[in-house]
């Protein structure tokens, strides 16, 4: 499994996947999930994917190969806007559904991919949609300004919680490193290194892009520093009406 | 759907549920999930379901009649260890299914229900174990001190984080309303009231059984009081190495 989330603030875009791709329990291997596109000074794209492994290098093999290799069905640097990207890369991914879901049906194995496409051309808003595997899209919106694919579950809630409390670009990873953390640490289907992006809006180029091992000081200090925050929260919740206040 | 979540502590047991049922998106509606029998002075138990909601009825009605009218397949009176009520319940749950399960099954509906039974016999140590629609069983242990059936994925980080630095079962009772209150933000198929029983060893009878409406003053105090203290957590986190430290 895996779990990727991306995050439409004011001031950009804030990407961050985990790395762990498991065919079975017996084959989990590591295999980054985040893939920056910057085709041309006056656009930027982040694609970030979760399901079948082959069917997402195809998708992100073709991408490469269009830019390259100009053809009708146009490329990266053709969308004039970003839905005409996120139109294009799922046209794409059904290509090669279609090319192999037969034989992969025959095995029992899906050979669906969903993404999510982050960027921005010139003149134009950042945009973020996630792409489903049936080649449709929805944007993220100022009501609900980030997406998830993959394990959602685990990190929603934190999501939800403090997602209308952020102050910028940064502390948006932050909080996205807290909602990879959190489905890592109750799903052994996901796992680290964890990749993070900042886009800051109108740069066309990514400002800051790390990869964090498990073993990372900076996500050994988050981790330590938001479960104290959590723990020191639970301490002080409102007692019931049949408990004794502590004085003081 | 539905989310219940049992915690064993050293002082005791912690029971949570929400109360939605629903049928499809048209037909939401509230129902206890959380069930007392204190058959005799000398044994307690309380059982939670998830799953299909006249298996549960019919599983709680003839635990009833099993008290009531004695016969040789035993009752929660019978039972010598919490191990043989476990037992007990998941013979009638598989009796229950294979009565209507049939008929259910070719209607495309599941007439599988997941339980969780905690409590305690006299002389012996308080036991929470889940039992799973195929009748068996497994326990609660210190390392893994909570169980949760239904739809457990959202309130799973939380307890993983929190459930180690707990300091008593009002505190347990706490740390599983914010976790059901985690699920409900993000799940629409689980909502509340919450009921929330706090057990405290020995005594042979549930302490408190409280049943929070989603206005309830104590359940709004606690929600609050949670996202302020997790929106400072995100604020008082760790900084990247770029960004410049606040001064003091």
């Amino acid at each position: 499994m895996t779990y990727c989330v991306g995050l439409l603030l004011k001031d950009g875009l804030v990407f961050a996947s985990d790395s762990r791709t498991n065919a079975g329990v017996d084959y989990v291997t590591s295999f980054s999930k985040l893939h920056i596109f910057t085709p041309a000074p006056d656009r930027f794209f982040v694609l970030m994917s979760s399901g079948n492994l082959a069917t997402t290098q195809g998708v992100l093999n073709r991408i490469v190969r269009d830019l390259e290799y100009p053809s009708d069905r146009g490329s990266l640097l053709t969308a004039r806007y970003m839905f005409e990207a996120a139109d294009y890369i799922g046209k794409i991914s059904q290509e090669i559904q279609r090319e192999h879901g037969p034989a992969l049906m025959s095995s029992g194995v899906s050979v669906e991919t969903t993404l999510i496409l982050g960027g921005q051309i010139q003149g134009q808003n950042p945009g973020l949609m996630l792409i489903y595997p049936q080649g449709n899209y929805f944007e993220a919106t100022r009501e609900t300004p980030y997406l998830q694919i993959g394990e959602n579950k685990y990190g929603k809630p934190v999501l939800d919680r403090a997602v209308g409390a952020l102050t910028g670009l940064e502390e948006g990873a932050r909080l996205l490193l807290v909602s990879l953390d959190a489905t890592s640490r109750s799903n052994a289907t996901v796992g680290p290194p964890f990749e993070v992006a900042i886009y800051r809006r109108d740069d066309m180029k990514i400002n800051h892009h790390l990869k964090l091992a498990a073993n990372d000081p900076y996500l050994l200090q988050l981790q330590q520093c938001w479960n104290e925050g959590l723990c020191a929260t639970l301490h002080s919740l409102p007692v019931f009406d049949w408990e004794t206040p502590a004085l003081g």
